[in-house]
């Protein structure tokens, strides 16, 4: 199992997948791959999913815009993945972490209004006892435009797709100055029309 | 957050969502809820993600049907979801614990044949000195249909989507036979057009 090697580096990584539910998912995809700057992380994609890593702040930059930009072609629009850090496995790209802190999205990226429901799961990989205060840290009451509830396996979070990634990036920051090995498993959606009334 | 909450069953659990790339996407999940039986299972769905919750191996039947049957479209299909096991945090779907072994799917899902591929990722919740001893256990060579490979925070797996979800289930069982609380992530795709040389 490659996830079985752990390094020491605090590289960050989403492995995900943009799902467009329409005919013109290739198109929706290239387009907004060209549309997002990718230039500050590492990124590999195949058939299956996308995988980017780097500075944690970039990792969150970049998968934001990418749901966010598809999501605004009015189309219904989900992304799936899972944020990791402190597995990375290899080095191959830990010359990103030599980025600046500047996300490069976030200016158009905030231009941008877009509602969407999210479920997240953290899994802090450490001794069993931890998770209980590790859970604590994650005051979500502190996003005020983001409605929280609760899911199976799964807390939701719905508003602003801004937003939702706001709350994600800060538990996800929160859990893992705690925690050596953290991963996050999420799903947002965006334009289903099991909300159009 | 409601997954903080363990309980003692064993129930297990997935939460998924079903990604038809098709202007089609809703007849296409509406016909695959039609076709696939799930009255052994505890069943939630909404805007976001389904979640199936009852005896592993209903869990297991119900979730390999539902992608087999929409891959049958010949659309790009895609699942990504979340096996659970060890902390269910209710206890509203335990009547389905009482349903006898037989998979109600199986015998119609064998006549299916269908190439896909698939990422998965295990993430045993127990102490950091657990995890090398259970990846030991996951012997994957013993799935002789399935192509395994390494991949970034995942171990991909190529073949038949019956025998990658065969895979999926030996796996997931042999770790929750050793950790009480084991997830699972995966996403799961068929008909890609990146595929089609
Ligand atoms: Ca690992």
């Amino acid at each position: 199992m490659s996830n079985n090697s752990c390094g020491t580096s605090r590289i960050a990584g989403c492995k995900f997948t943009l799902y467009p539910m329409s005919d013109q998912f290739v198109d929706i995809i290239l387009g907004v791959l060209e549309e997002v700057d990718t230039s500050k992380v590492w990124k590999d994609t195949d058939d299956v999913s996308t995988c980017v890593r780097g500075k944690m702040v970039h990792v969150f930059d970049v998968t934001k815009a990418l749901f966010l930009y598809a999501a605004k072609t009015g189309e219904h629009v989900a992304m799936s993945g899972t944020f990791s850090i402190g597995c990375p496995g290899d080095t191959d790209a830990d010359s990103y972490m030599d980025e600046a802190d500047t996300p490069l999205n976030e200016a158009k990226s905030n231009q941008v209004s877009q509602e969407a429901g999210c479920k997240f799961s953290l899994y802090p990989m450490g001794r069993e006892d931890y998770m209980d205060a590790i859970y604590e840290q994650i005051d979500l009451s502190k996003h005020r435009n983001v409605e929280v509830s609760a899911s199976h396996y799964a807390t939701r979070l719905d508003g602003d797709v801004k937003d939702i990634f706001g709350a994600l990036h800060q538990s996800f920051d929160s859990v893992q100055e705690e925690v050596s090995h953290v991963t996050m498993s999420f799903t947002i959606s965006a334009n289903s029309p099991s909300n159009k009334a």
